[in-house]
């Protein structure tokens, strides 16, 4: 039986933002282009706003001063507490969204890890039915694989994401923190752009259809295998680097460790392993986080 | 003609470090290992000394804290001045190697850019005929290309390797800072511990024979280009990416602009690009370093 149509009201403000991770540069030079040069970001039926999130974490090439800023944010409302520099701009970057009336937010990162394109949902973004398909149709326009990996069940917890309600992370890899690679910014470029293409089409009043939606979900992390002391004794196995989204069976190599010596899953399940080798890992011991796929029915949407 | 042998004291003291740059890992993972597992890197005839240059930078997994520790010294001295925590710790490490009576100093990185294994002389390490020797034969025990790059005659300066005064950098590359990747650690490894057996056979008394060492010489550095306010408006491109130590002919594609403009090698000259896209260019707004090949005929030595 086809589904009602849902009726949405369309949006008005678009943000478009880079350097929530300052090490992350093909969003910080994106944006800084399309500040010089708008018109790539410009549509009649609504505003789109550019903005840098953490210009000290940019200026130091490093992903943040105090806090990770990504892990700030919960629920609409900045739940991180205490005296860090990320504390303070992510209230600025509330504040910032809530006067800029922001509906749609689109905030650019890119990873070490081989995810190749990806849009990322936060649990509030992943409610919205107008969300799932723009993403839908964003994922269509295109004839290289564009992913999407919801946190709506378990969250990493924190994302920017979550203020205006609406819109995606996307993220983009593999690439060095701290470099760029021609390929990954165009692409960058043009699913950003094609975003805004299909908002306008949707604010026009072009009925987004019935359709289902592949979507990857966040399930739990794995950590590195550790000694008693609780030192990281293990690092990715070579069988595994650049392998996101590959299906892990039983026996399978996971890690090598120091020694070289091969450790296997063990499991009897298959996993997924995506986020392979992101380096802002490193730091929490997490070698790769582990999803699960699904499909989503979409319900048609229009502009009301 | 044969050239005469020349008779060297054999080497004391070896030193291996890592994590002169605190983002580059498999350095210090390994120098880490190596501290709990001593037997890897003991020798008969002389020493191993193992040490991590920067802790602070290690524990942020940053490059450096104030200055970059591996521009801090000139011709067995400290040169660089300031309150900077390098600047310190640099007088620290020249006092540690002197000390110890280090005569033979293994400095270990990595790099972003797709250089391969590369062992690289600072210049007065360019000047000992046992170093050069030692790399030659080196070169030839694996199947897996080992380039030598030689800032002998211009240096971008202030190599930590110059206070031993021989020994070598070595190189790997690609692994985005801040990760490991196990084939490079496993190389990585491998040469270092072929290194420490080559030290050995010569302090037992095996002669290092006449022979021929193909050496890269630091000609000077590429800039990414640049607006009239200065401001970088290009990357490397896609056709350059990953392409170290192939040469460039006149029309080659050097770089992609922001908006997407191809920028082409205008020279005349052939050039030889490395360290393409290496991460801690950007802030100097370097895109990739120039060298050209050489042969130099190696004296043969013996240790008297």
């Amino acid at each position: 039986m086809a589904q009602s149509t849902l009726k949405t009201k369309p949006l008005s403000n678009v943000a478009i933002t880079g350097g929530t991770h300052g090490n992350e540069l093909v969003g910080i030079r994106l944006v800084r282009h399309w500040k010089s040069n708008t018109s790539h970001v410009t549509r009649q039926s609504f505003k789109t706003h550019l903005a840098l999130n953490n210009i000290p974490a940019i200026e130091k090439c490093v992903r943040y001063i105090d806090n990770d800023l990504n892990r700030c944010f919960s629920n609409k409302e900045v739940v991180a507490t205490g005296n860090g520099y990320e504390v303070k701009i992510a209230h600025e970057i509330k504040e910032w969204i809530a006067t800029n009336n922001i509906d749609f937010h689109v905030d650019l990162h890119n990873t070490t890890a081989n995810t190749g394109a990806l849009l990322i949902l936060t649990p509030t973004a992943a409610q919205s039915m107008l969300n799932l398909q723009i993403l839908a149709k964003l994922r269509c326009s295109f004839n290289f694989p564009i992913r999407v990996l919801s946190f709506a069940g378990k969250s990493l917890g924190g994302g920017i994401l979550e203020i205006a309600g609406c819109g995606f992370g996307f993220e983009n890899g593999p690439v060095p923190h701290g470099t760029l690679k021609a390929d990954l910014f165009k692409q960058t470029s043009n699913v950003t752009c094609k975003v805004l293409d299909i908002i306008e089409e949707f604010n026009q009043g072009v009925q987004l259809d019935e359709q289902e939606l592949e979507v990857y979900e966040f399930e739990r992390v794995m950590f590195f295998p550790k000694d008693g002391n609780g030192n990281v004794t293990a690092m990715i196995h070579g069988h595994l680097e650049g392998k996101d989204w590959v299906p892990v069976q039983k026996g399978d190599p996971l890690f090598m460790t120091f020694s070289g010596e091969t450790i296997l899953h063990e499991g009897d399940e298959e996993i997924i392993p995506t986020f392979i080798n992101e380096a802002s890992y490193m730091e929490k011991d997490v070698a790769f986080i582990i999803v699960h796929n699904t499909t989503v029915k979409l319900q048609p949407v229009q502009k009301c």
